[in-house]
């Protein structure tokens, strides 16, 4: 996306006016609407909206240091519970527009969940992987060509194999061994980089081949912090080894599967899913290596709909907005 | 489309409050919105605006015979003019509700064309065809599917072999055998029932192998009247014999291309294309055989975007809405 | 497949010499050799050969009664109980050429298992289905365009919906209405038609929506006798209702799987499988609409690789060759 | 491909037994053979085979000088000017073996053309780009993973640009700069190194910008010593600024082709194709950046293909046979 475009994301409940409203709240405030898309499920009766604007196209407040009142704050709270507000924006109100109060009050009257992202600092992804490298390879290449809109602060792994990608884009390199024992301690160790250190707006597992704790996923209540890529097409052969397993099967089709990580392994919110075609010849050696253009493609093209704002979480799923 | 749905296309030059002007337009007069898409092309700032919305959610004046003032219908002409405003509408002024007014006044303020489709009753259909069968059977059964929402009121064929597919489904098969001679004269008779007779919305060129005169396309001066399938990825190998074409260039994919027709042969507005692979093995008949799996789904998904008026005409190219 | 054609199919233990061996055979018996596809599992040292020949290049005893010894048939007797000589092969051993006599005897000694094809006589195929019509009507139209080179003997159903179809292409269609109670009498009589009437060679599920018992299944030995669609991605989403399990999952692309039939419900041999896209605006109904096109293309692709003698079963996997 | 394993491709006009004779010479070498694909295109009655066996599986005489009469170096010669026959393996006659000698006059007898490629020497590549880096990082991680099994001996370039990639992998870099005037001179240069200096086996123009003369092409008299990758789907949109081009067309899919460079510019024939879907929401630089994913992944494909002895040349087509 452009670097003057921002994007406003508003979930909830149905209900009369509520494109119009907010369509209308950036036109007032000056903005110039690129581009929206909403769809309103119907079974549930809930909205999703997304609008991408131009926010170099108004004098408005950006810079004028908002007031914002207990209410507000009362609101904003509730919408980091509800996770749609992130860390970032709390602690920059002086950033709050006065736009950003009328959609909050908005948003609150009509019982939606808003995230209005200015896209002012650059979001800060850590990637975790183990010894394949293909797709951390991708990921910078990807990144270094600026089709990946993100500041990539660090790797880490539980090996040393992938010291050279990382230098070769200068990028910092932390190992943590894993061993059965020094597994939670590692965790911290990696949590205290990631969160306190760094405050990482994301995790990227790029073929990261260790089961995080749900002590660690906790230390992410967001539930979008933290994107896996699984080397199949799940739910079909979750778990460990699904190459193997599909060699099993003898499906005709091998998959990748880019998915937000929850407590339950191989089980979050897809964001993207892609197959290649197998035949009788594909050995698991053969099955690996058509995987590995399916996994990193799907990885980036999750990771560029998560950077551009276009994913809303809904329960289980991901509403993905086209690109 | 579910039949309690109705859209509304914008297109113009992009300003400041237009997706909010319209959705608060529908708002206001009581109907409920269930999708909104909307793109700005910033080359050279035109607007793209789609938006469908539950028109029995309204107790506005739909059955109330609107007045319409003599402004309106100038600019309404202006718009049948600039093809955004189909002739049935024009036939029914006192369908035309108070939201209808109070768009052509705000598009005619602001330069915009618009189309409001209340979907009161089904498009009428004409198929031409030849005698290659399978894309016309792809039209009945997905019809009678329920895929394609529409009534067809005939297929007119140069020739006999499909008046048994027209048979099954009891539709009426006219047959008009073509030679260089009568060809004016056969043209003259097609348009009688067309456009005289049956005054169809839409002309489906189902594998029709007789090239449309300049004056039978005059007939049709909305440039969305005539669909064609070309059995090529267009704009390689246009004109005949395409699949013949295909194998002597030895490609490694042969594609189908659906496309408004133009005074151009196979040079209309794209609408929808798609490839499959093929081999060294593959004859010209497996080019052909394999072709007629393409040709008949590309057909259908054009014809769907069309009558779900996912489709804005832009000079020589075709905005199509996700379905 | 031409009508020339004639197919060899050998598999077993890899070993010196055997495509030499019988390239040779069918060279010395005068039938000219179109296509020859040969592979080699090396894990196991399992040999896959397939070849296509012209039946009529040859003036070999192909009318002359052959004479074949005790050994002979005891040899083909477990090679029928290998599932690699068809009935109707047996039933006719005066068409056994000199040829099939040598054929017989090498893969004796290499411990080989051989299907030789003359397809003299088109394999006759019995439909089973209950309301969807489309894939039976895909599997007629695609008969009618000869692209499924067999004699479709009739529709079996548990209800009367397809009856039209059945009609407009001349076809038998008989009713079982299926209860808990009746079933198995109704399998009974069921079998009475396919097997001891018509005796089919192959047995079609074309979304019939009863899971067949194992006292059905039994009176087919030959584990390639029924061919079965699925509406999922398998082993994704096996049993029942596949597209609410793909629907509550979010997955990002739905499939269908066609397979032979095995006593474990959607786990037997899977001959081809295929994918497409979905949206969160994919409702179910719209993945069932969707679906369709995979079900009917992926059954239709899979009858083919069947009928022209391109699979061969090992273990619970099917090796197919190219087309 | 294992480097245990070597291949054989024999083209011509078909004939009784070449399939059995080639075989049974393998055989009788004591050569295992692994995989076997024959077709013979019936229209021209041409036959087209190969085979990979185990060079490994022998004592024959592959160590031992071989004596090699004049016919057969006649012979040698006239296939080298039908281009079956590599440089390197007439550089090397003393690795001729028996089994060699015995193909080369059963082929002369039959009047086909052969290549038996021992494939005990990586092949060497050059690789020539301009200023894109796509398809060069791709070339160098494939070819890291060992997924391009080859020496890669340069990159070749008119510009600075991609000097860091090449040191990322340890390959030469050497700057052409390239005008209208030295142009000449430096294609003299470059061929110094790719023919006289390396002596490549395989050019492989990777995004090179530059239009290579017909007095460079015919220093590589074999046709298939230059693969090019063209960002278009061919024949449509040759030329350059493809992606302009397809933009300004409306096209719904684009594509990328890899082909083997003949004096006719983006004529030659078509190894390798795929495509991409766009939409509307696609500007130039959508297409650009889609592309891309294309171009490197059919590049590779292609690369592949002709390094694994897959491709027999015909005419102006490309058979491929499969991996």
């Amino acid at each position: 996306m452009a670097s003057n475009l921002a994007t406003l994301r508003v979930t909830g409940p149905d209900g009369k006016g509520i494109v119009a409203s907010c369509s209308n709240l950036l036109d007032r405030h000056g903005y110039g609407i690129f581009s929206t898309e909403h769809w309103t499920e119907r079974c549930e009766d809930r909205l999703f909206l997304r609008i991408v604007f131009d926010k170099e196209s108004s004098n408005d407040g950006k810079d004028v240091a908002a007031v914002i009142g207990d209410d507000d704050e009362e609101q904003r709270q509730e919408q980091v519970n509800n996770n749609m507000i992130k860390n970032q924006e709390l602690e920059t109100p002086s950033s709050a527009t006065m736009a950003e109060q009328e959609l909050a009050a908005f948003c609150r009257d009509r019982n939606l969940q808003f995230e209005l992202n200015w896209r002012n600092k650059k979001p800060k992804i850590a990637i975790m992987a183990s010894k394949s490298p293909h797709c951390v390879w991708e990921l910078m290449l990807r990144h270094q060509a600026r089709e990946i809109d993100c500041d990539i602060v660090a790797i880490l792994s539980n090996h040393d194999e992938l010291q050279p990608v990382a230098e070769t884009f200068d990028i910092p390199y932390h190992v943590f061994p894993i061993t059965t024992e020094n597994k939670p301690d590692q965790e911290v160790r990696q949590l205290t980089l990631l969160r306190d250190e760094w405050n990482v707006d994301l995790v990227v597992l790029a073929r990261y081949m260790q089961v995080l704790s749900s002590d660690f996923l906790d230390a992410f209540p967001d539930r979008t912090s933290i994107i896996n890529i699984h080397h199949s097409f799940l739910p079909a052969f979750s778990g460990s080894r699904p190459y193997h397993a599909a060699h099993a099967r003898g499906v005709k089709l091998i998959g990748a599967t880019a998915h937000y990580v929850t407590p339950i392994l191989d089980d979050g919110p897809i964001i993207e899913q892609d197959v290649i075609s197998v035949t009788h010849r594909d050995g698991i050696n053969g099955l690996i290596r058509k995987g590995r253009i399916l996994e990193r493609n799907v990885l980036v093209r999750a990771i560029q709909a998560h950077l551009d704002d276009r994913v809303i979480l809904y329960k289980n799923k991901c509403v993905v907005f086209g690109d």
